[in-house]
């Protein structure tokens, strides 16, 4: 797995400039700093879980999350990840249409144009439209482009440039299109209006419509491995479920997402403390000369350099202060000026925005 | 995933027959019943390390796997399950070979057949020829198949039938004919003479070979999820790669592989109880009218019923004995006559004889 586009790790550039890791500070990785406190109460009890193998039906899980969402549980599928998910769906939509397009809305996680060219299927690249300090979809433009496509695959929080869209209208297009429209909402616990924009209460309305969501990144726990479909789309799901492999998702997973999907007070807190902590950072991260900062709804920031590149930045923020950020320019649709860079705890986001501030301006040092 | 021929499981038949699942002693999985000592100790970390992603290329993983084998670290795949890796397998060499055919040596482990076909590839069903109270490969009647087949499947120990076999003639015949050798070593550990028989030391030697192995069987926690591949073979291990999902293995098994591969004192102990149990077990079962017990070298026995079905005789254990045995009776070229049972603690393993004895020979009480 030489290069999958996903930007070095820790473990990689902390060999590569001869620094211990666990002295960097990551803010390449998009993680709420914060687990759930119930965490270390249910650890006992996940071990002793782990001790079978998963329930290969996953029934508690999937009631659990059903719970969570307000829809049946036969409507959700879990994975290993939200990863899981999509290679699924892209496998069942190859074998679906032998051969079809994939429309994919870009700048965007890579994994979606992996997934679909490993199962046979046609990418067809799409890009947001740059709009002030944010991006989005320009809908005519995206109509224009539908006899090109059979599905739409839509981040929304985008990833990385951290926008968030009222999908209502576009979710009709399609519908009338009798396309499918694929919605990666692993953000959208994050976004300050979750309730209106997330389309997961729209999903018995629309069968063209599937969700896909994880748990373990806004709890905190990535390296958990939990993420799930939401579809009331029977054929979809049935056609996923011949594809999945048993028991991919863990024994640990299994047993504390249900836990941590209860923990409304810390559901509450974390996503209180996002809105507050990206309006801050946003705000000062604006005040440093040399760059552009758009508009976040999440727990990750999109700025733009005007001189120096995000590999320079990168570079020195590691070298020189041991903060790790993720070079954007990869993305589709960015350049060499591009960085994301996650909102963690106040104090370490004051100490990234000090060090980018020197690192831009160093003239005033 | 509704019918995968892994046999019902705990909470299924549980609230089928309206049992506690936590009452029930499950012989139906075959998994180490004690977990190694340090796992408590080292859970926080674990934890900790959880907060992150897992490195992409679990590098600090394979570099302990590749010591506890005497290999090296680059011919080490990590999955999620030995499963994983079978599939990643599949493929890649329907890939390589678009369309071939798979030997698989029956009864064995359904998800070989599962994956290939889902591949893509063709099956041809091999079998074992049953010699005494054992099972083993006939070389002969392999070689005459040798023609129809690109690659050959073997279990070694056997999953249902618990035989070990010396491979060494075969990995040469096939070295010869130019066909893959593929062996799923999970239960190797269990086996009293695994440095002779196992396979490993040879992937230099045999480029068509690839050994596949799993940590979390042998060590008590399948639900932690931790298979491997082993193979010299550059060509293979990059067709795998490049089908492989990112993170696929949680940072726990990332995180307690490690340990549980340096807990040697572990390792010889779980080996010598597994030895002396299953001989103890096989002796005191074989004295029971109206069965055959086939020798077993790994952690499971497999049982012919004589008279009773293995349906009638598992559902009567569940129901008055709440005890779960794996009717085995789906295993291609097995009947309705035959079970699996785990090797498991002492007390229980006397418990579960003691309700085989009392459901075969009911006339005696």
């Amino acid at each position: 797995m030489k290069s999958l586009g996903h930007g070095a790790n820790v473990e990689e550039m902390a060999s590569l400039y001869g620094k211990n890791p666990k002295e960097i500070i990551d803010f390449s990785s998009n993680i709420n700093p914060k687990v759930p406190e119930v965490l270390e109460e249910v650890l006992k009890e996940a071990l002793q879980n782990a001790k079978a193998y998963p329930d290969i039906h996953y029934t508690v899980l999937r009631k659990s999350i059903a719970t969570y969402l307000s829809v049946k549980a036969e409507e959700i599928i879990v994975g290993n990840g939200a990863t899981e998910i999509v290679y699924l769906l892209m496998k069942t939509l190859n074998n679906k249409l032998q051969g079809g397009t994939l429309g994919v809305m870009n700048p965007t996680f890579s994994e979606y144009e992996r997934s679909s060219r490993l199962s046979g299927m046609q990418i067809k690249d799409l890009y947001l439209t740059e709009a002030g300090n944010t991006f989005e979809i320009n809908q005519a433009k995206l109509a224009e482009s539908l006899d090109e496509i059979d599905a739409l695959f839509i981040c929304n929080p985008n990833n990385p440039t951290g926008h968030v869209q009222d999908l209502t209208g576009i979710i009709e297009i399609l519908e009338a299109r009798e396309k499918l429209l694929i919605v990666d909402e692993t953000f959208m616990e994050f976004v300050a209006e979750e309730e209106k924009l997330s389309l997961v209460n729209k999903i018995s309305q629309y069968k063209n419509l599937i969700i896909i969501k994880a748990v373990t990144k806004f709890f905190g726990l990535p390296g958990l491995r939990l993420g799930y479909g939401v579809t009331s789309n029977k054929t979809l799901l049935e056609g996923m479920y011949n594809y999945k492999e048993p028991w991919t998702v863990n024994s640990f997973a299994e047993a504390l997402t249900p836990k941590f999907l209860e923990d409304k007070a810390y559901i509450k807190e974390s996503k209180a403390y996002f809105i507050k902590e990206r309006e801050r950072m946003m705000n000062t991260l604006s005040e440093i000369k040399g760059l552009k900062v758009y508009e976040a709804t999440t727990n990750f920031i999109l700025i733009q350099l005007f001189e120096k590149t995000a590999s320079e930045l990168k570079t020195n923020l590691f070298k020189k202060h041991n903060m790790l950020i993720r070079d954007a320019s990869n993305f589709k649709g960015l350049d060499e000026h591009f960085i994301r860079v996650a909102v963690k705890s106040e104090i370490e986001n004051n100490q990234l925005i000090a060090a980018i501030r020197e690192e831009l301006n160093h003239e005033l040092y």
